[in-house]
């Protein structure tokens, strides 16, 4: 039996599993509520209409089988132009926007063109832990920035760039996973004035600004500085099983991203970018997008309800104005390892502050709770089991 | 303007464009014969089946749309590992088997998860440009191992053994990219026995052994020790523009590799994953077979027919059994390079040798032409021009 992992290079002892893929959670019965998924329901998928999208592109003249532009299908990336411009990003240029396998994928391709190992990078804290599992890869040097009830605290972000010269900050403004949190549009203008001032290169992840269920819309960052590269996806409007998102970028970095495309898979699923192209013809997306926000939205207001309803009034959370996630603060000596364990075993997941965060040590009073994938009962029950493995640590 | 170049990593340098995507071809008019694509034309794509293979997906009960394993779609994995086991490879469990985004996100995932910079990989020379475009990015010491007519010269592989120790030997045995040789079930023997002795790791990419238009099979590495990491594809034998590919991989590998899969795009495309499923229960793919294998043995002989008609004395080419490809060397002294320019201006594309190398300087006078994607009588009239080419400086 040959012992592999004598031969691995060292970014391989990088790979891991995230707080959420991990196969530590214990096998569920039927009664467990998991409010951990950031996954679109079943009930919010448009199955009809992608089935409907298909069925158009097999009827299109375009070639979908042979291998395709690293850039992807030319008709989607021209639409996903035009979306761009309605949110506010006047000048994309569909020759800057290439077709991901999901916006996951424009995160690893990111990562590896700007970092080196040991070189700065700035995030959130927390984080998305999916952006973690993948820039860890590239072994960077972190510098957490805490986000606030308005998003990322850029007094702190000021502070930091005072003595250390990040590659990049990666954030989620709006609607940020794993808080919910949205940077109100005057904070925006501060990061893009700082971000100028100090030549720091922002990467936008941005998969939630559709689903707004309260509030008025906030420009994206992109919307404020053509150099903001940005990550989209449909995966949370659409679904994330066809894996079709998309990155905005500038033109100077499109040659590196082209060949990086190339190398890491060619081209991405060209049969599927038609189905979605043929199916966003149809004009069927505004309506699904205010059925699926009516369900969203309701999602929410039963978890806020029941959160206020059953928690001790020593625990307090976030009110997210859309995407899918509630974050939760504990009293600061409760250790959300033994609320993990205890809500377990009253039949509720959670996923543990402490894997969304590049600060060691950090996050451990915190937790972050999904709406966006149990119907409102099992919502309110979920937090009524919370609350209890919260209160008292015996089951 | 910002000035994007100062602020990437060492890795970005080493992102570029292959000899085969690369955009320095000129535009090319309906009269120009390109000898140059290794994918499978329309004509030999199952559209139809793979429309029928959808419309069976969406019927499915499975869900299709949500975030899914890294590693695919349970009964696809199946699928492929019963395949395998035709193929004479009796132990692959498809818990091992992981779909991927074609088989060169596989090479991406096992480059980054071997090779730190500066480590040796053994390879093929001439060898398949996606591999080195890939490999490259991580930075190895490249040992290229010369291609004989027998496949790998297994003599320059053990006298390099001899004092290198490469991470592991990337290595096409069947109707190999760029040349068409296949490596003789002996020869095969040999390099297991070689690699057992020497605890070399083998990598064995294999898209083209379903497609023998002469000769008999021959099994793969894989199915001769089960420590191979083994890469297949649909692309050659359904279409490239799906990106279903799977790696069968030592048990040993699978969490680092499924984390890998995770931080890179999460998971595949799940609809055309079922779709492929789906197609394959039709029982159509043994008569698709025998139909484009007569298509590709057609083009094969058209090829190698024009070539003893046109070609002169002193240039030489391989006889591939499969495959897309046959090897052409010129004269010593004669410059591939000034083939290609006289080839584009004679209206004949063709794959100059030093863009297949890890070996600076070689593969100066020889070139690969591909017979899979043109008919029989454009086949010949390209063979003629590059004839003419090779023959007259003078247009």
């Amino acid at each position: 039996m040959r012992d592999w992992s004598t031969r691995y290079s060292q970014q391989a002892a990088r790979m891991h599993l995230t707080v959420v893929s991990g196969p530590s959670y214990p096998k569920q019965g039927a009664e467990f509520i998991s409010l951990r998924s950031g996954a679109p329901p079943a009930e919010c998928i448009p199955r009809a209409w992608l089935e409907r999208g298909m069925e158009r592109a097999w009827a299109c003249t375009q070639d979908l089988f042979g291998y395709q532009s690293a850039m992807g299908a030319w008709d989607l990336r021209a639409l996903v132009a035009e979306r761009m411009y309605a949110l506010g990003c006047r000048d994309v240029d569909a020759r800057n926007i290439m077709l991901l396998s999901g916006a996951q994928q424009g995160i690893d391709f990111l990562a590896r063109l700007f970092i080196n190992p040991g070189d700065a990078v700035a995030l959130e804290d927390p984080v998305y832990p999916g952006a973690l599992q993948t820039f860890d890869l590239c072994a960077p040097h972190y510098l957490p920035i805490p986000i606030r009830a308005g998003g990322l605290d850029l007094d702190a972000l000021e502070a930091v760039l005072g003595h250390e010269q990040p590659k990049f900050l990666y954030i989620v403004p709006t609607f940020q996973n794993p808080t919910g949190t949205t940077m109100p549009l005057a904070h925006r203008k501060r990061l893009i004035a700082l971000a100028r001032a100090r030549d720091l290169v922002i990467i936008e992840d941005d998969p939630y600004s559709a689903l707004r269920y309260a509030g008025a819309d906030v420009p994206p960052l992109r919307a404020l500085d053509s150099d903001v590269v940005y990550l989209g996806t449909f995966s949370k409007t659409i679904a994330p099983g066809i894996r079709v998102g998309w990155m905005v970028m500038p033109e100077a970095l499109r040659d590196k991203l082209y060949a990086m495309k190339e190398a890491a898979d060619i081209n991405s699923d060209r049969v599927m970018q038609q189905a979605v192209y043929e199916m966003m013809q149809t004009g069927f997306f505004p309506d699904h997008l205010d059925r699926i926000r009516a369900v969203y939205a309701e999602r929410r207001a039963a978890m806020l309800d029941a959160l206020y309803e059953y928690m001790p009034p020593d625990v307090t959370w976030t009110e997210p104005e859309g995407g899918f996630f509630v974050w939760l603060t504990l009293p600061t000596d409760m250790d959300v390892a033994d609320v993990l364990v205890r809500g377990n075993e009253r039949g509720v997941g959670i996923v543990p502050g402490t894997g969304c965060t590049a600060n060691p040590g950090s996050q451990s009073n915190s937790l972050r709770l999904s709406f966006c994938a149990q119907p409102p009962d099992i919502i309110t029950e979920g937090i009524r089991r919370l609350a209890d493995a919260i209160r008292d640590p015996r089951v």
